[in-house]
């Protein structure tokens, strides 16, 4: 009985995000209101049954898998960004990508709930979850037992600071073009990526180096300044 | 990309619980604030270490296994409790043991991590869980993220309501000689679980129907009255 033992998931959907690389996402849900994903129900979990009742809650729960982390080993002491990448911490104090077994869990506000053909999407609001994501449950969030009002946080009390983040004009006119062509809103989703500074924690302290970060088809250049980052240009990648 | 596709995960710990029988484990952790229960790290992964940084947070995120449930049929539609046992909701929209992956999500205080030998324990408080849970992973709570106070819950939006229980002059005698046995104070313990009311929905109408629920190594037997339950008998299991 105590002997540890293996267990099989099956994938139960897939995530559609602005999120095409690891690089830029936020370190929890919710942080950039401005992400729109969706969640789709892959076969043979496909039913808008399933569902049945869920428009009456406002978060749910997503089980996820770090896909582009599963074959990698898993770390006994990990460097969280919130301590600066110096102090190390065990792997199970932190939510760590590099676990033993590589589960994420997400609370993420939930939209709209829609059919096309015969997919089934969950709209998702604010998620920090990668494109191509694959989950393996999604349960309601119950205000009730999962707010625990009087928690303490240890090392991560609260949010990080948000970092001020500014335009060239010549990026306003990049989102401008990028708005017309695919109706999708950038700047305040840049905005919202780049306060979070998802620098890695090695160039936290380095000024006027060039960042990139993709979001949707687009790469983003920034620079980080004494006192603000400034978004230098918005390529689109056809 | 989108064909749904499989993972395997390791079990990382075990629980030792109270409840060593489904029947009479609350419906949601916290509930039972009495239930003492400790999740043990197992190899390879017993290494204290894998905890540093952990005592500055006060509940951990438990993902364990639906162990029981592991062999039946997942069901796209299922009668939660709170709605009687008459509505049907789709299993997405609840935290049915009944899913396509038998994973269970509990937010847990703890108390102290301790070692005997070279095991490692992580005290919990009013922890859900049947003994011998396997546990796939822990994770600290973060307020900060996983309070979201604006947050709606559907069918499921408060606790409901406890039950007033009672104790026969016999089942406090038993419960002392108990006491004096094993250093358990089962009273409050029973007291808890039996006001969440346990019964089948099919049940909760009757009176005067004698249940039993196992406690520990006891088995406690009580009465469905009009306006309370009457604990009748405490049976020590040698």
């Amino acid at each position: 009985m105590t002997s540890p033992t293996t267990f099989e998931f099956n994938q139960i959907g897939i995530i559609h995000s602005c999120y095409t690389e690891k690089f830029g996402i936020p370190r929890q849900p919710g942080l950039v209101k401005e992400t729109t994903a969706t969640l789709e129900l892959l076969p043979p979990f496909n039913r808008e049954d399933t569902l049945d009742g869920l428009e009456g809650f406002s978060h749910i729960w997503v089980h996820f898998i770090f896909h582009q982390c599963i074959q990698e080993k898993w770390k006994a002491k990990v460097r969280p960004p919130r301590l600066g990448g110096k102090a190390k911490m065990g792997v199970f104090a932190t939510r760590a990508t590099h676990r033993p077994n590589p589960i994420g869990l997400s609370v993420i506000k939930i939209g709209k709930i829609h059919k096309h053909n015969k997919r089934i999407f969950i709209d998702l609001h604010g998620a920090d979850l990668l494109d191509g994501t694959p989950v393996i449950d999604i349960k309601p969030y119950l205000p009730y037992a999962d707010i625990q009002a009087d928690a303490c946080g240890g090392f991560a009390p609260e949010k990080s600071p948000a970092f001020p983040v500014k335009f060239t004009e010549e990026a306003k006119q990049q989102a401008i073009t990028y708005k017309n062509k695919f109706e999708r809103n950038l700047l305040p989703l840049i905005e919202q990526v780049i306060e979070q500074d998802p620098r890695p924690s090695y160039l936290s302290n380095t000024t006027d180096r060039q960042h990139g970060v993709k979001l949707w088809n687009s790469n983003v250049k920034w620079l980080a300044k004494n006192d603000h980052f400034l978004v230098t240009e918005i390529e689109i990648e056809e």
